[in-house]
């Protein structure tokens, strides 16, 4: 399981090759960490980076992922950053500004398969062949421990809070920050709210069944939040006393991203703006006093939509 | 002159009223402070919660302001939070939206005249018969001094820098900035860089003129930069030693926000993205170490142009 130790470690790792996100206090004890801030636009870039810098030698044949999203952009940008070589599959229904944004920060796109999963499945058939590193978006130690940085920053930067509220698709970023806002305690650490879209429960049907399931993806956040089960790795870590998992509709996701806009020019994707719906519609409520930190995370959007 | 004891006592006065707006270091030693995240959009309800906060009682004519850009929406922000009467009056030609935007914050609109000058000539003998509480939008010490408190923020949680860039109107900011950031020394402090788009030179004319002389307003920064002339407190700041003027062409500022908008994810409006103008243009050239902090001041902008 990813340690404290681990995310100290990828943060020496990572460190001069991700941003130092800065966090806002919109009010007493109410903190925003401006993840959508980072390089590339999402979190992502930490466990990228951390992935490929902990592999050591790099193989001529580069990185590979797959991912028309914001991983697909992150492991696109950690390897331009890296001057390593990056292949990337992504679907056919993969939009054609998503794919020039990808070969814009000189990546090889390969269009393949109807949906995510065969695109997945030839990528880890290239990656086999040609003996490529693969970055799994969520689903590795060290992207684990990557995005786990996020946690430790906040937890500096806020001085401490009691409740960190934060976005789950495939649960690594969530799992990530878990690890890395415990301070190296066995127990306890700030609260964790893993919000989910009420459309995409990974972790909850997990939680109901004892272990990871396949569920259902639709809705505004798939094209961020979608995966089809939460990883294993990361259902260890969010499965703890920890963890509370609460969902949150398609409404209070939109009206969450019209309202970080509108109130604070915040400008976020609908995966980036789940956690703060969670506050705002009400379904997780702090008492009086409690410090929260809202992780918003995502900001790959098209700005005519907020 | 306002003193470095203003902003400090402005710095009070305003603290739990404004937010701390966060310091991003997009790469070493080269600091955004993210003043656009200010409540109201921009960094001008530091000097309206200074102004009105002096003054010991509100008249119950409230407080009166012309303008139909952030200056009027800091003035009816600050008024709704302190419970006060706010009356702001705009010119015929402001648009809909932003008339309706000073309305939902609860200011009593007046629409009169054909231009700026009109509205601001009504404005005074409204507050003659009034009593209300005028507040300049950028040649009152108490405005200056809560504009600077900006200032004080970015040298702490900088640590300090050389140089810092801002984007320059009628001055109230810049002047302020100037003060806020000496530290309270007579002499020293960083180098500011006030930056002004090329169709409004106020400063530079004044500078040339050796006082403040009227300039043709025009070009995309005329909204929020489009003073007919520098402040003459202001003045008194800006000839100062410290200070060097430069002036950015309306593409660069254009292309400076495109870019803070894809690069950086920070969505700002054209007055908002001059001071990062003047550096990805080169019209101002970091030496090589030299510590940078570029204020990015506002964000009132429809999305849909990033
Ligand atoms: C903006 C954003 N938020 C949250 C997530 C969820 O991260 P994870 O899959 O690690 O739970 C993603 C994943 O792509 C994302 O892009
Ligand atoms: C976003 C923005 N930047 C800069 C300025 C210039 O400020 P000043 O008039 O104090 O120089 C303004 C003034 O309205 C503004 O709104």
């Amino acid at each position: 399981m990813t340690t404290y130790a681990d995310v100290l470690a990828a943060a020496g790792r990572i460190h001069g090759h991700v941003l130092r996100t800065p966090v806002l206090e919109i009010s007493p004890g109410l903190f925003f960490k401006l993840e959508l801030l980072q390089h590339s636009g999402s979190f992502k870039v930490r466990g990228a980076f951390n992935r490929i810098l902990s592999a050591g030698q790099v193989p001529d044949s580069g990185v590979i992922a797959a991912s028309g999203g914001n991983h697909g952009l992150a492991v696109a940008f950690a390897a331009r950053a890296l001057g390593v070589r990056a292949e990337i599959f992504v679907p056919e229904v993969t939009s054609p500004v998503k794919v020039s944004g990808l070969a814009a920060l000189g990546a090889h796109v390969t269009q393949t398969g109807a949906i995510y999963a065969e695109a997945a499945e030839a990528a880890a058939k290239r990656a086999a062949e040609s003996g490529a590193l693969s970055v799994h978006a969520y689903d590795q130690p060290e992207v684990i421990a990557g995005q786990g940085t996020t946690g430790l920053e906040l937890m500096e930067q806020t001085g401490g809070v009691d409740t960190v509220v934060v976005a789950v698709g495939g649960g690594g970023f969530g799992a990530g920050i878990t690890v890395g806002t415990s301070g190296g305690a066995s127990s306890g650490g700030p609260r964790i709210v893993a919000v989910e879209p009420e459309r995409i429960p990974t972790l909850r049907r997990a939680l109901e069944a004892g272990r990871p399931v396949p569920v259902e993806v639709s809705g505004v956040g798939a094209d961020a939040l979608g995966a089809t089960r939460i990883g294993g790795l990361a259902f260890e870590i969010l499965s703890g006393p920890r963890v509370e998992s609460v969902l949150v509709s398609d409404e209070a996701i939109m009206e969450a991203r019209h309202t970080l806009w509108e109130r604070h020019r915040v400008a976020a994707e609908p995966a980036g703006s789940a956690a703060y719906a969670a506050l705002l519609s009400g379904v997780y409520t702090p008492a009086p006093g409690e410090r929260v930190a809202v992780v918003v995370c995502g900001s790959n959007t098209d700005p005519a939509t907020l």
